[in-house]
């Protein structure tokens, strides 16, 4: 029997150290530097509130991939759910994405309609047309630059960390607008949250006679020698940093408790253009929880900091991506040791596509 | 060591006090002839209803300078808050400012949609436009010179003191309408009120143990000698009005307590045409607090007259600033003797530029 050591116990990990000690019937040990499981998916309950939070900001699952949906459903039930966030433009809390809706809040009826039956005449009903095209047509062009303003350019600017006037608009404006009355921002045929939180989720996924876990361990802590290492820490920080940092953009969350029933009336409300966050989470919403009181998080974007902050995002530009495959190389030469999941690929994976990744890897690597 | 003397602990004298007592390492007293510090910008918890009340009138404060922002988040905690106040127009209660939301409140679909057009096809979307420049158009003069009647001339006159006919419409026809549907009243990147209002963030700033406070403290009673005596009070009244007294004019609150959830829809309403106050304040909507009775003051402007009431806005016309002149032409007699503030510079800020004129004095006088 193959032993394996699984560096990380966040979504990626998880899963794979099922398959392992279900599909292989091999014995795997799962460690964390953190004092949790989860990863950054981690959630807990508020003390005071007893409203669960989503630690690292908001996560809605969301999926067309059915043996994805599958999978997960062994190990939770959930609580079926769109995510349907609003935007403040002009001090109006409005519908996001920005869709049919958005016009008649934004503007008069007059307007509204008479931009509804421009975009619809143009590209059809259900039609999702990136700003970019919008824009080469004179009579939408209007709304094109409304919508790349309002909605994406102070958004992108703070996210990114870039000014305003250095942001390729050929690069933010091929975000598209759903030309339809769809408020979800997911239009996956699976959503939802875990109905009793995802740290209970990757509990049992972990939940196996096979697994073992150990929290508050880094890599460097463990002399056991193993058959495989599969690392989703950042290859990076693996190699010491020998060939340079990869960067990563971070977030603050500045968690408030607020004592009135509702802070806003939807799960997110994106600031794209006042302020320094982003965006404001109320987290009762994901499991519709009932309290006197609410808990909100106001999400700054920033530059990660080695020792500083967490590793959110991936900056993928061409060099940080020449630098990953200068440590992807590296680790080629070394037996029984694999990179997998957001920080070991430096790729930024919806959840759903880090399960689907780890079937992939699951199933050429190690079947 | 230094030792400075700021007089009056209002915003500007604060803020300069940290910055001396934190950047330059000396010593200040803060003397403030009131019994409470933050000057006009003083609020406190009404005792009956728990409500904070903005005793000097509605501050709300809004900035586009980060620097302000950031300086100032260091002291507090922000209520993310735009205003958006209404106006008694006709007896109805609409949107102010002036805008295309407006005009569907005030007149019928039609009337308004052939308005929005117009305006729309003439200057565009979000253009801001001076009602004398929309007076111009012929088809546009009828809205211009609605606006100015029902909005601008009557709330004018009740707020200078001067007859509608003494109104020089060329100054007041200044305002700009704004050709959106944006309904707030300032557009500022940063709006908010502090968490826990403006008295405890001005607290806050004061605590640095370099800085002493003494309230109920008048200048004359200072015997003691200082290298730098900072004078944030009225400057014609350092000199004993030598010259004559500078103009003010002054607003009477009259706060009521009302035995009902909430008053009107709105923090502020303002009352251009009917009685003599210019607007109501409602003040439980700043910090969205919660209670079954309500506070509002009503305001009502008249003259500053010595010993009776408050000064509020300098009158700035060229009499009084050539008067202002010869009294700062006498303070620079005076080594080490400046003036700071709205009273020091007779001059009207907003809490923004208020503190915004602070760092660049320290900068250039202090630094």
């Amino acid at each position: 029997m193959k032993s394996n050591l699984i560096v990380g116990a966040g979504l990626s990990g998880a899963v794979l150290a099922s398959l392992i000690a279900d599909k292989l019937n091999e014995e795997v040990l799962v460690i964390d530097r953190k004092e949790h499981i989860a990863g950054n998916i981690y959630d807990y309950k508020d003390k005071e509130t007893n409203i669960t939070i989503h630690k690292y900001g908001p996560h809605i699952f969301h999926t067309n991939n059915k043996k994805v949906w599958d999978y997960l459903s062994k190990y939770t039930k959930w609580n079926f759910f769109f995510l349907k966030p609003n935007v403040i433009i002009e001090g109006n809390c409005v519908t996001l994405p920005f869709n049919l809706t958005t016009l008649y809040e934004v503007f008069s009826n007059k307007m509204a309609s008479d931009l509804e039956e421009k975009l619809i005449s143009t590209y059809g009903y259900g039609a999702k047309v990136p700003i970019l095209k919008l824009r080469e047509n004179p009579e939408l062009e209007f709304i094109a630059q409304y919508i790349y303003e309002n909605v994406f350019k102070n958004y992108t600017s703070k996210q990114w960390g870039l000014e305003p006037d250095k942001i390729d608009p050929s690069v933010t404006a091929r975000v598209p607008i759903y030309i339809s009355f769809d408020n979800r921002y997911f239009q996956d045929k699976y959503q939802g949250i875990p109905l009793f939180g995802y740290t209970k989720m990757v509990e049992n996924i972990l939940k196996h006679k096979n697994i073992k876990v150990k929290l508050n361990t880094d890599f460097k802590e463990i002399t056991q020698k193993f058959d495989r290492v599969i690392y989703c820490g950042a290859i990076d920080e693996y190699f010491d940093y020998k060939f340079g940092q990869l960067p990563y953009r971070s977030l603050n969350f500045d968690i408030q408790t607020i004592n009135q029933e509702y802070y806003q009336k939807t799960v997110v409300v994106n600031y794209p253009n006042n302020y320094d966050f982003t965006r404001i989470c109320e987290h009762k919403y994901f499991l519709n929880e009932k309290s006197s009181k609410t808990v909100i998080s106001v999400e700054y974007p920033q530059s990660f900091e080695l020792g500083k902050n967490e590793r959110y995002y991936p900056i993928a530009n061409d060099e940080n991506l020449a630098l990953y495959k200068k440590y992807k190389d590296e680790s080629q030469k070394i037996d029984g040791l694999y990179f997998l999941g957001r920080l070991g690929d430096y790729k930024y994976y919806n959840m759903d596509l880090a399960v689907e990744r780890v079937f992939e890897f699951f199933d050429k690597e190690l079947k």
